[in-house]
């Protein structure tokens, strides 16, 4: 029996033929395959399982494509790329040219927004509806969005003014009560007392916004939802639905282990149990490094506070919310809030460490220039995911950090070349600097096993602002490198025949910069390269012309990094392949620039 | 009898002496204080007169400088200045060197937090509450925040964050349905019909957040207030207070046209009269412009549609608003918002405009990268206030968008010198672009008198996407300008003795910059000089040296634009002199190179 509805199913117009009594033998199809499929090539498990029902049941309903189905983030929309035209190529889900781990526009004409940030799916289903109203067109617009999601600001903007349309929105709210880890704040608690039955005047909130609020209704109930949303079908103007679904439904250890079973890895799909990787001997991953330091310095001083909005498992802020919960802060997912929060508290004298995964910093980006920086307080900003993050790919890549924060007046900008540097900066802004600091690392593991057998409270070493450091010294060429990518380089110059002619020097700080070593590198040098893992446009080696520029030196400047374009998924190693950033390209290019007259360029 | 009380009162401690009964006086001369001095030096003029009566109740009551007093946005709070500390300088207000027209921390140690863009207050005194919590200090936190600011995505971050703290916070909510333009959204009918009594379950919907709302009370009623201000002093955790006023309260003009009276310019102080100015002869606002030219084409292109986040007015959207209401969406002050629903709206085919103060679209910067870059949507950014804005200083400056939004893939990024180039643009981009745009233009008049009588629909022009443009061709050195300040060149070559040796070009395309004209100029010229009104580190100046770097061009190039630091209030020619961008400096400097010998830099 098993799949056999399943593999008949190409597009949604296929699901509308079955009978609703088939529907859940096809949701337990469709659990199987995607848990048959992640548990092998990985991905996002538990939000797609949460969802099984809805998204059958949104399909069969609605007559997708025409009717526009937006997805939140988008962690939960395997099940909808099943069932629209990727069943065949869902296998190939996150992996370099394959299909996307969230939906894209131009993957399919189901994806009709492409998502990845949370909390767009409201604001971009109604420009939707609103267009459809204009053009005179019948559609519907759905909106389906988490309870993490809809509590960070940009949502409660849409609902503010769907509010006040009549626009053909409907808003679905799958309340799980958890994101990536358990959702926070005010209105999460408010949902829970109306699960529970406990808010007598139903979900006034909602109706405040002049919604016509349904529910809370069981998400895994066939029957109910396919009901309520034929009769939501036919209701004109914004609605809102609210049905209760379990992360990870299906899978007995997801539903009970919600946070790990998020993104598990890989995993035995009969016994759900996770492969565990010999870890031991590896290098400390960065965000342990954050970790494990923050709550070291926080023991010895009570004026340490920490902030995530809402990774403190992914940024390992979880470490200090075990050990000092009462100073580390998940505010959920509000980096504009986050940002400014940390401002408050650096006004009173409070030692800030501000979590933010690089590309979400782009969500506060006016809130550190107008809170922080402008104010010069000393808001110390650890950028985690920092560079290419890999699978996640293009809405995730944390590239334009260095550009888009190397402008701004007042601000450190920082990338540690490995887990001492990071240790050593941590513990060097806790001490108190005169500005606000971003330091930028990246996902996964640094480059010493031993880190974490080495560390003690007696061996924090500050590192000096502003200061770069010769890593080899070397003849005709410097190769300038940021952060922890200029690891590459020091590979690249192994087995070189002409590495004698290639210095390297590490500029941790991207500003300000080291500009008496500049001023030696380029009086000395035939050429300078620049490295970064960041958009070459604006960003390091950009600060790097820029001086040059400005002393007029005539050098020849290459500048490596990521080009003018957004990077897809893929390993991390594939990805810095493509951009030409990975030990390969670089050592070959080195070889080339060693033996060539330099007339020649 | 007039002024006898005010003219004792330097900080808040000499309030506190006198008895409530004293206060309506007070009120009243503080009120004639800030009309005197705004009538004269200009400045916002209805914020501050609406809250006089709560300014003083707020510093009688609690105990400031130890208790925390944020003001949002900053527009009221020139009765908090007036009584701390600041009342004799207050005539300075807005100019170089004088007092700032917001709060500012390096001013005073009334003002906590620096204020300029809205929404901010309540994540900043949860910071400071938090903070003084775990310092184990017994203070009062406020935020006063208007109803146009709480519908912001940020402020609701803040409220659901502090719901489930017992932070020391009291939000005052001041309820006046006006930001600039009249308050919108769903929020706003809310919270209209609690203050008609409409809404018999009393405010559920800040309850439903945890705090402890009361409310709504009547503004500008001293005993009310600071009747209700004791009691709540006393009451722990986070809290809410709903105020009513009326915005430009105390002079008849000001409550009757709220709108005009925010920022009035010079008027009559007795009778209330704006002064107006000799205005038909002079050349149109860049404003008017975008506002006019938009009706136009909407007229003739039923797809067009147009957006602004609470800047009806500021931006003259209001002009399609009016014309076509269906089209034209305030969306109050929700940048993030208001970037994804154009991005809604651009994938069913709409061609939309949203307009968006350059300093403002530092808010939904995530937005432009993730929503429209990404999926590159072809959405038409009006950036609006680029450059220098003036007397509103450092918060307000559109300095870094060259910087932020070069970095981006798939954007373009535009400035015309002109009127007739920003209506040439808007006409452009209104055919069609593969690409999303950002067309950037300054605040205030543009320089043709006539334009207005020029235009009409038959002589609309398109511009070459990338093309930049020679001016003025010269020998030695070619001066590189983006923008309306490429005139200062203009003017400066106007009487210059060696002009001959100098060639001038438009480069309006920051991104894709014109690279066949670039080689020209970089094989041409002894020198090259950028000029820009934005920050050179990252700009448009740095995108000709990274041009310069790749292609191994060996010119000085000097880069002429917002130096590396927080530019502060005064009028713009005042501020540009500061930059070295007006045109004194920019002549000084063509005059010194024209005449020297290159061999000397």
């Amino acid at each position: 029996m098993k799949s056999n509805l399943l593999h008949h199913i190409n597009t949604p117009t296929d699901l509308r033929k079955l009978d609703i009594e088939q529907l859940p033998q096809l949701a337990s199809e469709l659990r199987d395959f995607i848990i048959d499929v992640v548990s092998v090539k990985e991905g996002h498990l538990g939000a797609s399982l949460g969802v099984v029902e809805l998204t059958i049941a949104l399909h069969y309903v609605f007559d997708t494509p025409n009717d526009l189905l937006v997805w939140d983030v988008g962690h939960q929309a395997y099940g909808h790329k099943i069932l629209t035209e990727r069943r065949t190529v869902f296998h190939t889900n996150r992996q370099l040219d394959g299909i996307s781990g969230f939906p894209k526009r131009e993957e399919s004409v189901y994806d009709t927004f492409g998502v990845g940030h949370s909390s767009t799916s409201i604001s971009a289903a109604l420009g939707m509806a609103i267009a459809s109203q204009l053009k005179g067109e019948n559609r519907n617009h759905i909106a389906v969005i988490g309870d993490a999601s809809i509590a960070s600001g940009m949502a409660f903007e849409g609902l503010n003014h769907a509010g006040v349309t009549d626009a053909n929105l409907l808003v679905i709210l799958n309340d799980n009560a958890i994101g990536i880890d358990p959702s926070v704040g005010a209105l999460k608690n408010y949902l829970t007392l109306v699960k529970e039955g406990k808010n007598p005047k139903q979900n006034n909130m909602i109706k405040s916004l002049n919604f016509d609020y349904s529910g809370p209704i069981d998400g895994h109930d066939f029957k109910i939802l396919i009901s309520e949303l034929n009769r939501l079908k036919h209701v004109k103007g914004p609605k809102f639905l609210h049905i209760i679904t379990t992360k990870g439904k299906g899978l007995q250890q997801a539903e009970e282990d919600q946070v790990k079973y998020h993104a598990p890895g890989k995993f035995d799909k009969t016994t759900g149990e996770i492969y565990t990787k010999a870890e031991a001997h590896l290098p400390p991953k960065f965000q342990d490094v954050f970790g494990w330091t923050l709550v070291e310095l926080a023991q010895n001083n009570s004026k340490i506070i920490g902030i995530t909005p809402a990774m403190p498992s992914g940024s390992s802020l979880k470490f200090m919310m075990e050990t000092f919960p009462e100073r580390a802060f998940d505010v959920g997912i509000t980096e504009q809030h986050a940002v400014t929060l940390a401002a408050g508290m650096a006004t009173q004298g409070m030692v800030v460490f501000c979590n933010i995964y690089s590309t979400f910093l782009q969500r506060a980006y006016d809130q550190v220039i107008h809170d922080v920086a402008l104010q010069n307080l000393p808001v110390i900003f650890c950028l985690d995911r920092a560079g290419l993050v890999g699978e996640d790919g293009a809405t995730h890549h944390g590239v334009f950090d260095l550009a888009y924060l190397r402008c701004i007046p007042n601000i450190i900008v920082y990338a540690p070349k490995d887990e001492w540097d990071l240790r050593n900066i941590l513990y060097t802004a806790s001490l108190g600097l005169e500005h606000p600091i971003a330091i930028r690392y990246p996902r996964g593991r640094g480059k010493y096993a031993n880190f974490k057998f080495q560390i003690s409270n007696s061996n924090f070493q500050t590192i000096e602002i502003g200061k770069a450091h010769v890593l080899k010294r070397g003849s005709k060429i410097a190769v300038l490198s940021t952060g922890f990518i200029g690891n590459h380089v020091t590979l690249a110059l192994e087995h070189l025949p002409c590495s004698d002619a290639i210095a390297h020097y590490d500029f941790g700080f991207v500003k300000p910069l080291d500009e008496a070593l500049l001023h030696e590198v380029f009086s000395n040098y035939e050429r300078v390269i620049t490295l970064e893992d960041g958009t070459i446009t604006g960003g390091f080696g950009s600060a790097v012309v820029e001086f040059a520029a400005r002393f007029h030196y005539s050098l020849p400047v290459t500048r490596l990094g990521i080009p003018d374009g957004f990077i897809p998924h893929g390993t991390v190693a594939e990805l810095q392949a493509r951009c030409g950033i990975d030990v390969e390209h670089i050592r070959k290019m080195l070889m080339e620039y060693s033996t060539t007259d330099n007339n020649t360029f």
